[in-house]
């Protein structure tokens, strides 16, 4: 009954280095008053399979714009991942796009490789022009300390940070192939705290793997990876201009290739879902100024759309929010969001369990007598609560993550910019 | 450039009963603890034209689908409104129909009419049973107090109060026909504070008025106005299950009568629309924890739906809620909302102003001085604040108002059923 929530990778000494043929570094070059690290660069040894999936934002950011013109470009090869904070490079117009492109050079030009292989990113504050000087010394700095290793790992993972208070990274190894099979790494590390909503959550997150597989079988795997994970959590519903995540993959652990469709490809797959899984239940639980996280988990709904439409709703009402951050069973902003989702609902098709106490059944109130009420409130004491709503009108299911609404909140985003 | 925000009633002797053939009462019959008002009854002296418009919520509330089925069975005639706040009578099933009929019932016998002649509503907790004792005796009392005047019209705006700081009343009058014509009135009380989100903002709103208007051009007008007002508000995002605006015209102005489409119809439905608005202020004014009230009056756009889903997007935001609580000059959330609203956008054509300083221009982010910048904290620190997005895609135009996210707004929210 209770949804089971990801997996968090333990503390280790495996990072975006471990699978074999990348290096990486980061620092802090200036962006950031506070002297903190704001820039992170990712290398492959070789061109590699890369595929990215991007905000569906209307208002795109220069980096965004030009991450997805050199994937087209180049067929889905690349050779490095160069991303500054502190500055979003977004409604930035002209000079923006052109910025972007430059931190492409730069990077290039150290690396020793086209431009069209460099991958650009950027998230901070939006509307203001990247202090390029300073940028392109850091990465000329970053080039010359490129390595392997936790230290590396660590500072790269740093790099990317905004609001954040946590690094976060994961980290997965599958077998494939015929036993014993050939060991497989995938590492990650990504940023996300505020502008935190579906399509997708604004974030990013960049992944190395040294599986040998085909752009086109990396693209499709990650695109159902972020389906699942990054594109169903929200923290505060503001899709942001800079979402972005990027996979490299070297193929150094050796053939066969993964192709689409192939007999490993399922297994990669899995193992790129389950990464991000983790990653995606990271930034929700560092969202800004939480202190919970939820699930809502969406079952026997009509469609997978009114699946969505629900689950985003409920974990977007600041209604639902501030009940799970006061920690109340009022379970009536959970049932009146599924209501004003937009999904087919008949109330007297509609149950709501809160973790394993069923409150609402087929559209009447179950009586709560006092230790179903202790339960009840014990439940919405915990760190991780689920809610289960059976809409009772078809198969489709789907899970979405949110966090709670807190003053601190408030706090971080009424003077972000001053 | 500055959106002109709806002229508010002025404190005025005017209120529910001012327009002729009305009389009303409100008082508390124990639903609420603390022992405040929690009823009101609202009757006209003779049936009378009525129409309604209610949430689009899928969860609708017991009394509004009671008050949608009367409508339909009378075709638009009604003798009184009765509503109870402090409990919702949403959510609750079988019982909570019965519980809305025999409020019906109640007040029908207080006035001896036919029950299909009152509209219930109902504002509060959800998922919590009626208390239908202490209801069916307040309808009681308050059917032996029904009055006229200013001590009558208050007792009922404060009788459908919940979580509301003030009562809202709005007053307007209108001369019909050829002059010096006839003088008609218009008045209304509202509530709503929290759970407010178009279609419909989560509240309620009863009009009284003595023109002589058919029922078919009544429900036309109230269309009209709350469509232009209630429907483009928000304070949370929460659509309510008990949303409700219904319109009482007694005649009692005396003929001629008002149809669709007639001379004086467009006279009738501006006075409507104008009440609406200033209604519709004053529940953002008042919105939970709200310090502050601001418009996105976005313009050109494609079409008037594309204009209403970047309205929303923007007003929902909670960035840019918290950066017009800081009065913090952070346009990039502004620009982004539009960019995530699923609107049609193009970068390059859009420009924004806060009050009457561009920040934004055709896709650039204009340079900021410090005297703009002096000037931008100055608008950014008033109570009322306009944002004007230019779309540059078209001629649609919609104004939407909202209000700061607040600490407060948590406070009040983080535990309102304990």
């Amino acid at each position: 009954m209770r949804y089971k929530f990801a997996r968090m990778s333990r503390q280790t000494i495996k990072g975006i280095t471990t699978p074999h043929g990348f290096r990486a570094a980061g620092g802090g070059c200036g962006i950031k008053a506070s002297g903190a690290a704001d820039l992170a660069l990712i290398v492959a040894d070789r061109p590699c399979a890369a595929a990215g999936v991007f905000t569906r934002s209307r208002t795109r950011s220069a980096p965004v714009l030009v991450g997805q013109r050199h994937l087209g470009a180049t067929g889905g090869i690349a050779r490095a991942i160069v991303c500054n904070s502190g500055c979003a490079n977004a409604s930035t117009g002209r000079q923006g796009k052109a910025d972007a492109v430059q931190m492409c050079r730069d990077a290039a030009e150290q690396i020793g490789c086209d431009y069209h292989q460099v991958l650009p990113c950027s998230t901070g504050l939006i509307g203001v022009p990247l202090p390029m000087q300073k940028i392109s010394r850091g990465i000329a700095v970053l080039a010359s300390r490129l390595g392997r290793g936790s230290r590396a790992d660590a500072q790269t993972a740093r790099g990317i940070l905004t609001t954040d208070l946590v690094t976060k990274t994961a980290y997965r190894a599958v077998r494939l192939g015929r036993r014993p099979g050939k060991l497989i790494h995938l590492a990650a590390v990504a940023k996300g705290s505020g502008m935190i909503a579906p399509n997708m959550a604004t974030m990013l997150a960049f992944i190395t793997t040294d599986a040998p597989i085909t752009p086109a079988a990396l693209k499709l795997a990650l695109r159902s990876a972020v389906g699942a994970s990054f594109n169903r959590i929200s923290v505060d519903q503001h899709t942001s201009p800079s979402d972005t995540v990027l996979a490299l993959a070297s193929g150094a652990a050796g053939n066969p290739k993964i192709t689409r469709g192939g007999a490993n490809f399922t297994a990669f797959t899995d193992a790129l879902g389950d990464l991000c899984d983790d990653l995606a239940y990271q930034i929700v639980n560092d969202g800004e100024g939480a202190t919970k996280v939820f699930c809502v988990h969406v079952v026997n709904a009509k469609s997978v759309r009114d699946a969505d439409r629900i689950g985003k709703a409920v974990v977007e009402s600041p209604l639902v929010k501030t009940a799970v951050h006061g920690g109340d069973p009022n379970w009536g902003r959970i049932t009146t969001a599924a209501g004003y989702s937009g999904a087919a609902i008949r109330p007297e098709k509609l149950s709501l369990h809160i973790g394993d106490q069923c409150v609402y059944e087929r559209g009447q109130p179950v009586p709560i007598g006092r230790a179903a009420a202790r339960k009840l409130a014990r439940i919405m004491s915990d760190q991780k609560i689920t809610f289960r709503l059976d809409i009772g009108l078809g198969k489709a299911e789907t899970r979405w993550l949110g966090c709670d609404l807190s003053r601190q909140y408030i706090t971080i985003n009424a003077d972000y910019t001053t």
